[in-house]
């Protein structure tokens, strides 16, 4: 088992090695190749994923194929169609690999057994769930009441790690630019 | 205390009568009159807020000073300015009730206390709290692959109760319509 998700935990909630180990035995290692996915809508999603190695994003298209991406994620993050996996319904989501990637799945039902036998999990999942939806109310926040460059910044300021790894594309796709603006953005900055 | 609230919680967890007891006498009660302010951007957050009676909406003003609702809460809904709250920083946000409010305030170092002597608290708020992160990511996901008219149904579906409640512009507002255009599409809808 990869140590990185148990220090991960570790900065929530204490965990003994014998619950570490528990928690351990209901991981399923996934490796994925870049540009290939994880979910693909229409798919069922039993499980989200803790990625140890490389960065995903997850997007939908629109009616005219335009790509909107909702959300990436790098080493010590989380990734999944969430409301897929949260209300069992079929994705509605594409979650591709940006770089060659090594993740963890939890299962839905072991995630279930796993808060019966360690409770303690309770608190590290709502905790970080909490942590992802303050974080998405403030990016709908950010996307109503600051400009182009006060989003740009606001996210090399949150994320710098993502800033370094994800094509200018994608950071514009997710800002809701054009590439041409963020480029012009971010030489402006230099 | 209001029995509706330990109702709420019974519906997610097992609550003994002396757990239901302990957790009554850290609420605090607060009434408010229909059009004045819960929290008002600056203020210091310290509480998140059911709702026993009332309406209120949470929002922001833009640059142009437009309003943009983030948020509504009818009877048994949860509201505050959660940014805030969660991450100790001064409010965005307004919150303002629509209609007189009984509300039920918990202060955050009520709550941590309450975590550590009543640990199943946590599993409440863990769901309660993916409820409202798969309830945000549903609602991007709708303003980027919905037309108006899909939209206006999905939040009938979702929430019929307070489409009869909530004002044409607000719904219009929180849906990112003009109020002419819902008008025409509940007009084409009888």
């Amino acid at each position: 088992m990869p140590i990185e998700i148990i220090q991960h935990i570790r900065k929530v909630i204490d965990l003994s090695d014998q619950e570490a180990e528990e928690f351990g035995s209901i991981l399923l290692e996934k490796k994925l190749k870049a540009k290939s996915y994880l979910i693909q809508p229409g798919d069922q999603v039993s499980e989200e994923f803790y990625v140890v190695k490389g960065c995903l994003i997850a997007y939908c298209l629109d009616d005219f194929g335009n790509k909107h991406i909702l959300q990436f994620a790098i080493e010590d993050w989380w990734i999944s169609d969430f409301e897929a996996f949260f209300n069992d319904l079929p994705a509605k989501l594409f979650v591709e690999a940006v770089e060659d990637c090594e993740l963890l799945g939890i299962q839905k039902s072991s995630l279930e057994t796993l808060f019966k036998r360690i409770p303690k999990f309770e608190r590290f999942f709502r905790i970080k769930t909490t942590n992802a939806f303050v974080a998405l109310r403030t990016r709908i926040l950010s996307s109503l009441q600051k400009n182009a460059k006060e989003r740009y910044l606001e996210f090399c300021e949150l994320y710098p790690d993502v800033e370094k790894r994800l094509p200018n594309y994608h950071i514009a796709n997710y800002l809701g630019l054009q590439p041409e603006s963020l480029s012009r953005i971010r030489k402006e900055l230099m």
